[in-house]
């Protein structure tokens, strides 16, 4: 086993210098044929994914996580779909970010390069296969992609698909591996391979980043949950704070940049508690509020400390009364998860504030969490959300996928 | 132990919101004040330096070593005037990095802010102290310094001038932490800490990096060596080139950024390698050569292939003929350590390809590989070089200290 994984790591790595050295038209065209070979390939994928569905089936998988491991005709046309969207974004590779001149007439720069080897981990759900290697490649790396065990087949056959494409366009086939085994182990052997690969991406549950974290020593960007927060202050729009929060809470209450927490600035609570708790007892969500929410809407079921740290991911939200922004950001520090939060507010200075001094990866002023997202961004796409700070913070594209070097141009100069 | 470690961590992580959120005025003065404390402090950090000079002589040191860990007046003032320089930077957190519109109106940006707590290790370099704390400050960070044994007595002489300093400007006095014991154990324990520490730089030679990986739970910029090159093509000004390779390898040859591998064009090889083993030769420079150049200059010295992949740190050179800049950019493919290389060349298009293909940290056409340097890029002050690739390549300034946030600015936005 132990010579299988570094043998992967190794071909990976020198795959990668292909896919650098490829410039962007190459690998803009490799994107079409991977495209292209996903949709012509579908015959096998979705026979490989009726066996991963029989077999998970059997092992008693339902709900949710089935569906997610699922494919047919319309999901793997919508993977093609969304490799052939990334491959005609723009080309960040070779991009100089920035430029200066130096007193002794040295032109410095830093150019857009590849981060090299990139990993990605995660579970039973098949198109993060085909997204997270057009991410990868479209940045000029290569990638290994460690899938959930549910859906092995699925994704073999799709890296098979994959690797015909690449070869079609004349880039190396190792530009995207996947590793041949979901044995534990194996994972975790490849973890230890900080001399060939650049960084680690956990996509999936808390558990799976946890595990990641612990036992890699290569770099691991993390995004453990989303604890996201609206605060109406106190000269906010009623109106417009309603359909945020509802917006906000309501819209898709699974996903990590749903809101969990509402607070109110105590000075419009008494107008606009009964509002709010209407608007979104109607869609069925279940507020938990705080003893001064209670007082004001006795009916109100009451809030757990605990409530307040949880992601609930789905149509149950807590309730805070703060007292003004301070409290606000107060409550948020002590109970936020670094993924996003916002402030709806006629007032300027409030809005300001706001942005200025709280410190998640996404603040926002008068409009829903749930623009924290590469696409509404318009990052192009997303290979994930980090809620950690280094190297990137917040939605991920492909620029957050590339590093930059310095490229000094001179003509003689030397140091004295 | 435990709980200490733990409490000085959570202490800097409390810190480091009151840094950030001082604004950059008040960090610029605190630096002001450290700087005048340092100065004002200067007998009791000479004090301690005595004794700590006193026990490395007792327990053997000398040399360079011994010169490192000595202060005197003038290095102290140096210090000093060091913190000062910092404080005069521009301020980067809140600076705006980019700004772009969606079609909805949502007006989107990326805001610098600092990373939160960094963690310093090093070896016995007393200055490191201060100069470490000011760059993590003037990026609106808390800092965690843990400096080598025998420096201890002065490293605790320095935080106590910066406490007070940080004290007087009205920062939290945890902002800057030494820890309190050089326990091997203690600084493990550190390394685990990630709940609290953002990002761990470990300054010194390639056993305390190594160890600092592989006991970190945090990530780790690391700089393990510059094996750097110079690749003189057919094209070059030879009087250029001499200069270069003469500066590269001869100014300061004990740096990460000096040359240790000069290659040469077969094309030019027989004119300009009698050139360059007299240039080096009469500077004292012991030259390595392969059998090509051998067959040139019989009296050169014969490689090893492990020549070529040493840090020589000292005046000698390898010297291998390549074929043109393929053969140039493979050899360094294979024997490089991604920090610097730099080509002399009089051709625009030999130029543009090295820029491009080689992917050290820091590429360089005309000038000095020497270059590779914070200060010489126009960073302002360096807290390091890295030779990994994630979140910051190359020479690491303030900005390095930083990251960005997502900012989104809306009127009511919500998602469909």
């Amino acid at each position: 086993m132990a010579s299988d994984v570094e043998a992967l790591a190794k071909a990976a790595r020198a795959a990668s210098r292909g896919v650098a050295k490829a410039g962007g038209a190459r690998r803009a065209e490799a994107l079409r044929a991977i495209a292209d070979c996903i949709e012509g390939g579908r015959g096998a994928i979705l026979e490989a994914n009726r066996e991963d569905l029989a077999a998970a089936r059997e092992a008693g998988m339902q709900g949710a996580l089935l569906d997610r491991l699922a494919l047919d005709e319309k999901r793997v046309v919508a993977m093609a779909s969304a490799v052939r969207e990334i491959g005609g974004l723009a080309d960040p590779i070779g991009q100089r970010v920035k430029e200066w001149r130096r007193p002794n007439g040295l032109r410095i720069a830093r150019q857009r390069i590849p981060l090299g080897v990139i990993a990605i981990i995660y579970e039973a759900r098949p198109n993060v296969t085909s997204d997270a290697a057009a991410l990868c490649l479209k940045a000029g790396n290569a990638v290994i992609l460690r899938g959930g065990s549910e859906a092995f087949r699925s994704n073999r056959a799709i890296a098979q698909a994959i690797a015909t494409g690449l070869a079609q366009a004349g880039l190396p086939a190792e530009a995207v591996l996947l590793l041949p085994t979901t044995d534990r182990a194996a994972m975790v052997e490849l973890l230890q391979r900080d001399e060939e690969i650049d960084l680690v991406i956990p996509r999936g549950g808390e558990g799976l980043i946890r595990f990641v974290a612990e036992h890699s020593r290569i770099p691991v960007i993390k995004h453990y949950r989303g604890n996201c927060h609206v605060f109406v202050e106190a000269t906010a729009s009623p109106s417009m704070a309603l359909d945020i929060c509802y917006n906000a809470k309501v819209q898709r209450p699974g996903v990590c940049n749903a809101a969990e927490t509402i607070l109110i600035d105590t000075q419009i609570a008494a107008t606009f508690l009964p509002l709010l708790s209407q608007r979104l007892g109607d869609a069925g969500v279940e507020l938990r509020a705080d003893a001064r929410a209670r007082a004001l809407v006795p009916s109100l079921r009451s809030a757990t400390e605990a409530d307040f740290a949880t992601e609930f991911l789905d149509l149950v939200c807590a309730i805070g009364i703060v007292e003004g922004i301070d409290g606000a950001i107060a409550h948020i520090e002590r109970f936020g998860s670094s993924h996003t939060e916002a402030i709806v507010t006629g007032d300027p200075i409030a809005a300001r504030r706001f942005l200025d001094e709280v410190d998640s990866s996404t603040v926002v002023v008068n409009a829903s969490t749930r623009f924290a997202d590469g696409g509404e961004l318009g990052l192009g796409a997303e290979i994930g959300i980090s809620t950690t700070r280094l190297h990137a913070y917040g939605p991920m594209g492909v620029e957050e996928l590339t590093t930059t070097k310095f490229v000094v141009e001179g003509n003689g100069q030397v140091r004295t």
